[in-house]
């Protein structure tokens, strides 16, 4: 059972005239409540050849490493939410140089964005939702202890670039995998 | 005055812990109800050098030409979305090539992601939200009656790449304009 944020009464699963999928239509003033896939945006933060990671403080992969990166909010742009997760998250100030990759996660309704960009200091500090944060050389990178898969997809395929020396956008497609990251 | 999705009941917008932005919090279940810019994820489909335009059938811009577009559905990848859109607004089989610009738009909470691919036949077929569908060389594309800047900067930058042999990834954010498109 779910209800009309517009006027509380309950909504029913019907298609909309003109629609081709069943949504969410309010019993009593007909308000259709679309859901949509959510856009998490994330950072590639680089100091010196080292890059920017966080041990997760919350669920879920509590305690693994991840880039920063989050719910994209309204009023900004893809570019503002990321240097705003890695001031949140990481406590670092990023200049941010491109997007990078873009993942989709289909069965879960996510969209991951990261873009790649400098750090303007070394300084960095954990925020509410980090246990730690370091910065990381290649070799040194947490591999096997690594929050999600679009994150490992992402930092793979920037350091082969990065080798390169030609950095490209990249797109990415996960399904389920219940064994793996 | 908004309501809970959940359980019905009127919600207030309050900061909850750990967050810095107000929400809409549910008073009787306390759930919090986020609120997400929305992915809209068209095509530029082409044909022997011509590009794919739709004459809009609905509000806004009703009657201005446009890329197939729309809003991104849960349990599609972005690039299902945009062959999905051209399938439904064009009648238009497209094989994508590559993801080719995003667009924010931080005013109204949107993120435009448009790809680039090849039609695998020259049919098409105006769909329920358009009023008819064109297939357009450069120089006749209905430049002064686009429907979004979105679409004209896409466009513009998409013609400049194929000139130069070499399609790149494009970023743009667009600010309010009220006199223009
Ligand atoms: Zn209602
Ligand atoms: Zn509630």
């Amino acid at each position: 059972m779910s209800f009309c944020s517009l006027c509380g009464a309950g909504t029913l699963l019907r298609i909309p005239p003109g629609d081709n999928l069943p949504r969410q239509v309010c019993s009593h003033c007909g308000h259709i409540h679309y859901e949509n896939p959510r856009l998490i945006v994330g950072c590639i933060a680089e100091w010196q050849g080292r890059i920017l990671l966080c041990r997760r403080a919350i669920e879920p992969r509590l305690g693994y490493w991840t880039l920063p990166a989050g719910f994209m909010e309204n009023g900004e742009t893809t570019a503002d939410a990321a240097r705003r997760e890695t001031i949140e998250e990481a406590g670092a100030q990023v200049d941010i140089d491109a997007a990078f990759a873009i993942v989709s996660i289909a069965h879960i309704n996510q969209i991951h964005l990261f873009y790649r960009g400098q750090m303007r200091t070394p300084a960095y500090q954990a925020g509410e939702e980090s246990l730690e944060v370091g910065l990381f050389l290649p070799d040194d990178i947490p591999w096997h202890d690594l929050s999600f898969r679009s994150v490992k997809l992402c930092l793979e395929a920037y350091l082969a670039d990065r080798r390169c020396g030609n950095f490209g956008f990249h797109e990415h497609e996960l399904h389920p995998d219940p064994g793996a990251l």
